[in-house]
């Protein structure tokens, strides 16, 4: 009567596959294969286990093969990893992995969720170091307890992505020496280079010991050997440089792999095998900004996907608008997120799109509020049309909350007019009544409608190695606690009764602590017939996070004095 | 050369306009009126200074004139009120408070901004008591000064709005013992009875003395006389029961008032005279979701208001996109927030829509996070279309996000569908995969296409009364620490084993703990051919938190064994 459904792998994908599957029908057998010991543990959760904030590594479990089969009837054979799929008499080979016992077992539909693997590189003396990575709760579990019994207690993280950097948070913070290596000039690629100098200076001040721009040369025992030359103790390491999808099974059975070398699916998730389903992080999905295929590790489109297959499967239509990429990291006290796409991302894939980019830092509260903290908010949008492209949100306090909405926003093709008029929730324990989206909507509209122009922080420092007029309106006491070096103080307050002092035969830069009292003199200058004005977007304050990282950990020359980052 | 525009009010609307006007000219001469001490003030921090959130008053005034005529050359005068508008001769009289003195001012174009004042009606013998009403600096330190002062510290706060919850929690905060009084059967119309009856209890729970369908008849020496009989000992009474706009200056001058009887304007923000404007709690607006004109007295719609009629001046084409009203408030330790319309509003309005109501009380981090807490959702949608309405959020977190990515959505006409699909951001101390709006639209989406059907939390008691079949679905032993006199306990573990225990006869409800584990058992026993199975939306969770309050401060019949609202 009812059909027969494989299911490989028990995580994300193919729990929540396996769960929707049975309720639409009583009728179905259901079968989940899970390779390791556990399945429906939450791999998100993993690294909190390190810090102690998830105590109990067996509560990273969430469900028990038990209880999948008492309430939902659904069958979860942990232990047992499929090895092939013989497609033609539609079977799989299972091999038990405690008692090596193989068996087959029919289907009418196969479901793969496979996941993704760390990548562990074949590095010089790699057999000299403890090497750890972190994909399940047996490896957390290991990774943990060795740590626990190191003496030196210097634990290096290789790769800072989020779980690399989720290590190293959660590693620091159970008061390992912890070093975090990222080959690539910065970590988490969802944040730009400007951005992620918040996060950067965030693990630095947190004693993280992070190394940017230096790559793994070769492992010596209990040390890692940089291209530099640098040497790091480490008596762990924790490999996190990457994840690979795990696609030797759809491989070798004939099913076809994407450009990306993950499984390639139609728009209802099938692969090449109408009867063979794929989803999560070994699959490919259409990213619908860059409109190419990417690869998606995350376990909301993991878990969109898994809703989706069980549908497709009971003849209903599904809809398949593709993905954005949104995600968020706690780093110490820092949250990050960021949605859609950012600008390193455009220039990667080369993607011919025309862009400009706003960056504000206004407060998420009213500023009377003692929780009341900075947001450095960046939207990225389409010129001429303002589409919406992306948005990152760096600060202490619920900085979520703003990319979600923009999140959403994107999904409807929203512009940045769109954004100016979003009626947001306001009170003062929880935001402006002009709220960052709104405000980052406004200077985008302005931008868009050449109200103004700007320079991004990122170009101050060549600005003023080419002699460049950077005039600070900030108050003469803001002014004498932190400047740039070789900034003109012209209080906005004063502005407009020294206009003299201001050149008339050269472009000039306006900033102030964000970027606001400054595109309130940029605008009284144009005004009064001053044509070559520009302002700072991102302020002094944005150019301080930008530059601090750097200079503490490398020799160039400070443009800053005494840092503030009131 | 430059044009002379007047403001009537310094504080939202009228400063917001003042400060865009000049941005957009340096020409013209910007006066703005305040008949007050103070412009420019944080009218939505004033119950704060009551608890010492925000410690001096003098802190709640965000710009001095001094500031605002250095950096934006903008004239305010405070202690000035526009007394008449002489609309032929462009003109307005104004009086010095202070000396008394009066002068003309003409005007090219003038924007009222003089919002609303709190409604203080005649109720006998009010001059036996002290007391307040809450509008600006003076009146909170007034409010303020004088409840230290007082012995009993017995304070009674009349109208539970707004003003009305922020004050009580507040006054309790620091320490009064302070009683609310609603005339109506609940506080806070922004949500439904069903969802207040949460901040209902917070406020109960915190030792405020809630009093609600009961309505103050009369006074005596500080003493509050109710229409039940009741009387209360009120040293202090503050008066907020609500807010009238001011539009006598505008009457007097001929402007036209709107059916609600707020200011009329066009879709500019112009009155019947083309060069008079108006914004803010003085106006009405065009509400999106019911097609008719409503007070909005909020700050967020008075700044773009603000924005749109500088704008309008200047000759820039604006957009008006009507309204939908986003809201949110701080109770204790849970949060409120809400969008566009609720059951009570459509109710009240008596608006042709068909629409349903999704309830789902899931995490609003992982349940892993030490930090994770519940949140209510409660999702208004349109049948037949699945176009989402509104919105309402209660819990101890980060509800406000969830309510502003809806109000998001409802900007773009989104339907449950769309819910489904959207892309928020995940990581564990933030979220869930699968978060609770994606997890709304599910349910919605699935009650839309009839895959099952459901009861609501607020029709179990009736369902009770009349014999009806009630299942606990949930584990034995969260049924013994508490549940629903009359309940089987049927767990969702057992129930395919147990099904000749249910009666094929009659309908049956289903509810666990927050309506999962029921739905699931729902969609199994009509998959195994019931087929009058209804689920109990907002569970056991949701009706505990619906009776308590009731059942607390009135004598009715328990439903619910010992309450527990874990």
């Amino acid at each position: 009567m009812g059909r027969k459904f494989l299911i490989v792998g028990g995580v994300a994908g193919g729990a929540s596959t396996a769960a929707r599957l049975r309720r639409l029908s009583e009728d179905d057998q259901v079968i989940m294969f899970e390779r390791g010991p556990h399945v429906s543990f939450s791999n998100c959760c993993l690294p909190y286990h390190l810090s102690g904030t998830v105590e109990d590594s067996d509560s990273l479990v969430l469900m028990e093969p038990e209880k999948f089969l008492k309430q939902y009837r659904i069958e979860a054979r942990v232990n047992n990893e499929v090895v092939f799929i013989d497609r033609e008499n539609k079977e799989v080979v299972v091999r038990n992995v405690v008692t090596g016992e193989e068996y087959n077992e029919s289907y009418d539909k196969l479901i793969l969720s496979p996941g993704a693997r760390p990548i562990v590189p074949p590095i010089p003396g790699i057999e000299d170091v403890n090497i750890f990575s972190i994909r399940n709760v047996v490896d957390i579990d290991k990774l943990n307890k060795f740590v626990k019994s190191i003496e030196t207690k210097n634990v290096t993280v290789i790769g800072g992505g989020f779980i690399g950097v989720e290590a190293a948070e959660n590693l620091k913070e159970a008061g390992y020496n912890v070093t975090l290596i990222e080959a690539m000039p910065q970590i988490m690629k969802p944040f730009d280079y400007d951005m992620v100098q918040i996060l950067h200076k965030e693990l630095h001040d947190h004693g993280v010991n992070l190394i940017v721009g230096d790559k793994v040369k070769a492992f010596e025992p209990n040390t890692v050997i940089l291209e530099s030359g640098k040497k790091v103790d480490a008596q762990a390491v924790v490999m996190a440089i990457g994840v690979v999808p795990e696609t030797e099974l759809a491989q070798e059975a004939g099913l076809e792999l994407g450009e990306t070398g993950a499984i390639k699916t139609d728009q209802n998730y099938r692969t090449n095998d109408k009867d063979i389903y794929a989803v999560g992080d070994a699959i490919e999905v259409y990213h619908a900004l860059t409109n190419s295929m990417t690869k998606l590790p995350l376990a909301g489109p993991a878990q969109k996907q898994a809703r989706a297959v069980a549908d497709h499967i009971h003849g209903k239509v599904i809809s398949n608008t593709g993905f954005i990429g949104s995600s968020v990291i706690k780093v110490f006290d820092y949250n990050g997120a960021s949605t859609g796409l950012n600008e390193g991302l455009i220039k990667a894939l080369n993607l011919n799109i025309k862009y400009d980019v706003v960056k504000v830092i206004p407060g998420d509260k009213v500023g009377l509020m003692p929780e009341c903290e900075q947001v450095h908010f960046k939207l990225i949008y389409e010129v001429p049309t303002g589409r919406v492209l992306g948005a990152q949100a760096i600060g202490k306090g619920n900085v979520d909350k703003r990319v979600d909405i923009i999140a959403t926003a994107i999904k409807f093709g929203a512009t940045v007019e769109h954004l100016r008029d979003l009626e947001l929730c306001y009170a003062p324990p929880f935001g402006t009544a002009k709220d960052v989206v709104n405000f980052a909507g406004y200077v985008a509209s302005n931008l868009l409608h050449d109200a103004f122009r700007q320079v991004r922080e990122t170009e101050v420092r060549s600005l003023l190695e080419s002699g460049a007029c950077i005039i600070d309106v900030r108050e003469k006491d803001e002014y004498e606690q932190s400047h740039i070096i070789g900034a003109m103080n012209l209080p906005l307050s004063e502005i407009r009764d020294r206009l003299d002092e201001i050149p008339r035969d050269q472009p000039i830069y306006l900033h102030c602590r964000s970027g606001q009292r400054s595109y309130n003199a940029v605008l009284a200058l144009q005004n009064l017939g001053f044509e070559n004005v520009y302002n700072v977007s991102g302020g002094f304050l944005g150019l301080s996070f930008y530059e601090y990282f750097n200079d503490q950990t490398t020799d160039r020359e400070m443009i800053i004095t005494d840092y503030n980052f009131e």
